[in-house]
C-alpha cells in the first residue's frame, strides 16, 4: 500500500469499516487480475443466475426502498429507482452479454528489443481496484459489477441512499455466487454506510482507490471532481449542440434536430442548444417551430419550449434566451437557439460553451464540414447525424460504463477496454546502464 | 469554456493575471491543434535556434538566480540551478530532437462503420491546455515547451521560484521565436508570479487547464495530487525493488544491484530495497557487503550504507531497518535490506510497499520470472535486467516529460503519444437514433 499519503485520522466506525473493506478490495484486485477469461466468463454466469434466483428478495428490498422514496423524491426518480422482475432478468442478461465480450486484459498493445536489447512488452492489466459513486439506478450496481470484474477490478460501489437496499440486495446475490463457487466475494463491494462521508472517503482514498468513475447529476460528478485525490474521471454533462450551416438540407437537419432534442431529453447526448446559420435561419426555424410544437402536440407527445436568442427572434417565437441558458444542461424539453453568421462562429460558440461531449453539423458541404469536425474539440464530432449515437452500445463497445467528457485516459463512451491501464514487461540477461 | 465549475472569487492582481494567460493559452491551444507537423517542426527548429542565440541573455539571468540562491539552498539544488552553454546548447539540441520525432496528433486509432451505417473514426487531438509545475532544473522549461508544442498543447510553465530568471529568459527565447515567425507565442506561457498561489490556482483551474503534470520532488506530487480539482498526472515517486531468487546468477545480481542503487541514486528509477531469497542470502550478501563498501571506497566511489532487516543481520552489517525505511525513497547511497522466504513473500512485500514505479526480479527459472512478472503491479517490471532502464528514451520514446506512476491516462514514462488524447469523428447521411 501506498503510504506517502496517509488518510485524515479516522475517528469513526463507519470509516474504520470502509477502511477494512478497501484493504480486502486491495487483496481481492491482487488475485481477480491474474484469473483467466475463462474463470471470469464462469463467474459472471453465476452472477447472471444468482441475480435471477433472488428475484424475489431484491423485489422485497426494492419495494422498501420506493415507499420510503414516496413523497420524498421526484416521481421520475421513483420510477428510476422501480424494479420489476424484467428489469431484474434484463440485468442479468446485461451481465451474460459482458461474459461474451472480449477480455480486455492481457493484450500486448507493443512488444519490441530495445537498443540495450532488452526485450519489452507493453500490456495490458486491470486498473486494480475501481469505485464508482452513483445515484438511484439500481441496475448501474450490476452493471458495473460484471464490468469491473471482466475487467479484472475489483469494485467499490457507492450508490444512492435511496437505492441502498434494493442494491445491497444485488450485490448479495452476486457476491453470494461468487462464495458458492469457492471464489472471493470481495471481487465485489458495497459499503455498510451509504452516507455521503462514505463517499468522501472514497474520493480520498489515495493509494487504495485507483480510480473513481462518478455517474450521475452535474452535482454529484462536480462533488467528486473538486474533492477527490484519488485519480477521477469526470463523466457525463452534456451540453451539445447541433449546428445547422448554411448549406443545409433542411429536412434531414429537421429530422436529426427532432431525434437529438426529443428522443430521451434526460440523458447527457440530448441536444441543448442549436446554432443556425442567419441565412437558412428564416427557410428553417419557421418549420422547425411547426415540428417541435404544433405537429408534437397533435401527436399526443411533448412540445419543445424555445428559449430564443434575439438574433433569432425575427423566425422563431419563444422566451428571449439569456446568456446563462447557453451554459445550462437542460435535460428536458428545452432547447436554446441562436444564429451564427458562419461555421467559424458556430466553431467559436461551442469552444465557449460546450461540454465537450458531443456535437453536430448539418451541411451538404464537404469542407464546412472538414472545418467543423476539425475544429471542434469534443469527445464525439458528427456531421449530419443526431448526437444521441454517443453511447457505448451505438459505438461497438457492447456496454459502457460513463461517457468520459474530459481527455485524460479515456473520452466519451468507457466500456471494458477504458477500464485497464498496460505495465512494461521487460526481460534481460544481465543488462546495466 | 466550460462553467460549471467556477473558480473562486479572486481578489488579487496575480490570479487576475493568470486567468487572463489561461485565456490566452485555450484561444492558443485551439490555434495550435489545428497546425501540419510541418508547421510545428519549423516551430521548434526556430526556438532551438533562438535559445543557444539568447545564450549570453540566459546565462545573465541564471548568474541571478545562483547568486540568490547560495546559502539559502543546498549545494546540490545550486547544480541542478546552474547553466553554462554546454547546458544550454545541449537544450536547444534536445528541440531539434523533439522536431525529428513523429507527430502524435491526427494518428487514426479505429475506423468502421457502426451498425447505425455511421462511419466513425477515432484521431488522436492534443490535450489542451498543460500546465506543468516544476521545481528548479532550468532544462524542464525548453523539454516541457517542446513536446507540447509537437504534441499540439499550449503549455502553462510553472518552475520553482529559485530557477524564476533562468526560466523567464528561456520562455522570452522560445516566444520571442515565435513571434518572429508570425506565429502565437502563447503557444508557451509562464505565469509572471512564480508563487505557491500561482501553483494553487493552477490546480483548481477546472475547465481551463485539461492536464496538470508535476515534475519534482514527493512534497510537491503530494500537493498537486491533494489539491488538484483538475485531472492530474501522479509522476515519479519510486520505491523500486530488486528481488534476488534463490535461484539467481549471483555475479548477475551483483552487477545490478551496485546499477540499480548506485549509477544515478537521485533518481526515480534506481532501487531502495533489496530482498534475497533466504536460501541464497548467505552466499550472496557478504559478497554485496565487499562490493558495495569497500570496492567502492578503493574506487573512490560512494559506498552504500545498509538498513538491514533483523532477518538478514546474520549475513551483512548495517544499521537495523525500521518498517518505515522498507516506505521511504531514500534518493541516495542506501539500501533497504530484508530475506523473503519465496517468491510469494516478495510479490507480497512489493504489492504492499512498493510505488508502482520499476521493480525487478533476478532468476534463472523461467517460471519464477513468469510469476513475479504477471503478479507485480508496476509499470515496469523487470528479469533480469537494472531497474535504471524505465526512462522515456530508453523506452524508445525519444523523449519524456515524466513517468507516470498511477493507472489512469499514461503509465510509466511519458513521452509524445501520452501527451494526447483521441476524438470520435462520426460521419453520417441524416441518421436518427
Amino acid at each position: 500500500m501506498d503510504k506517502r499519503f496517509p488518510t485524515p485520522p479516522q475517528t469513526e466506525q463507519s470509516l474504520t469499516d470502509l477502511d477494512l473493506l478497501l484493504q480486502r478490495a486491495r487483496v481481492a484486485a491482487r488475485e481477480l487480475a491474474l484469473k483467466t477469461s475463462e474463470e471470469k466468463n464462469r463467474m459472471l454466469l453465476e452472477m447472471a443466475t444468482a441475480l435471477e434466483d433472488a428475484c424475489e428478495e431484491i423485489l422485497a428490498a426494492n419495494k422498501k426502498d420506493v415507499a420510503a422514496a414516496k413523497g420524498v423524491v421526484a416521481d421520475a426518480m421513483i420510477d428510476r429507482l422501480l424494479l420489476n422482475k424484467e428489469r431484474i432478468f434484463a440485468m442479468a442478461k446485461g451481465i451474460k452479454e459482458v461474459a461474451l465480450l472480449p477480455d480486455p486484459v492481457g493484450k500486448i498493445l507493443q512488444e519490441n528489443t530495445l537498443s540495450s536489447g532488452l526485450f519489452m512488452q507493453k500490456i495490458t492489466v486491470p486498473l486494480g481496484v475501481v469505485a464508482i459513486i452513483y445515484e438511484s439506478r439500481p441496475n448501474v450496481t450490476s452493471d458495473a459489477a460484471a464490468l469491473a470484474l471482466k475487467s479484472g477490478n475489483a469494485c467499490v460501489l457507492k450508490g444512492g441512499k435511496e437505492a441502498y437496499a434494493s442494491a445491497m440486495a444485488i450485490v448479495s446475490a452476486l457476491r453470494g455466487a461468487l462464495e458458492k463457487m469457492g471464489e472471493n466475494p470481495d471481487y465485489i463491494n458495497m459499503p455498510k454506510d451509504a452516507s455521503r462521508q462514505t463517499a468522501t472517503a472514497l474520493m480520498t482514498a489515495s493509494g487504495r482507490v485507483d480510480v473513481l468513475i462518478p455517474r450521475g447529476g452535474a452535482g454529484l460528478i462536480r462533488s467528486c471532481v473538486q474533492n477527490a485525490t484519488v485519480p477521477c474521471i469526470e463523466t457525463g454533462t452534456g451540453i451539445c449542440h447541433v449546428y445547422v450551416d448554411d448549406e443545409a438540407d433542411i429536412d434531414l437537419a429537421l429530422s436529426v434536430i427532432e431525434n437529438a432534442k426529443t428522443s430521451r431529453p434526460s440523458v447527457c447526448n440530448a441536444e441543448e442548444v442549436l446554432l443556425v446559420g442567419e441565412k437558412i435561419a428564416p427557410a428553417i426555424l419557421p418549420r422547425l417551430q411547426k415540428r417541435l410544437t404544433e405537429d408534437r402536440t397533435t401527436q399526443g407527445k411533448p412540445p419543445v419550449r424555445f428559449l430564443v436568442h434575439e438574433n433569432a427572434a425575427a423566425y422563431l417565437c419563444g422566451e428571449p434566451a439569456t446568456e446563462e441558458d447557453f451554459h445550462t444542461e437542460f435535460l428536458d424539453y428545452i432547447l436554446a437557439v441562436k444564429t451564427v453568421k458562419s461555421v467559424n462562429e458556430a466553431i467559436l460558440h461551442i469552444a465557449e460553451h460546450s461540454t465537450h461531449h458531443s456535437d453536430c453539423i448539418i451541411t451538404t458541404n464537404p469542407q464546412t464540414a472538414e472545418a467543423f469536425l476539425n475544429a471542434v474539440d469534443s469527445a464525439a464530432v458528427y456531421h449530419n447525424a443526431s448526437t444521441r449515437f454517443t453511447d457505448g452500445g451505438e459505438f461497438g463497445k457492447g456496454c459502457e460504463i460513463g461517457i468520459s467528457t474530459q481527455k485524460l485516459h479515456a473520452r466519451g463512451p468507457m466500456g471494458l477496454e477504458e477500464l485497464v491501464s498496460y505495465k512494461y514487461v521487460v526481460r534481460g540477461n544481465g543488462q546495466i546502464r
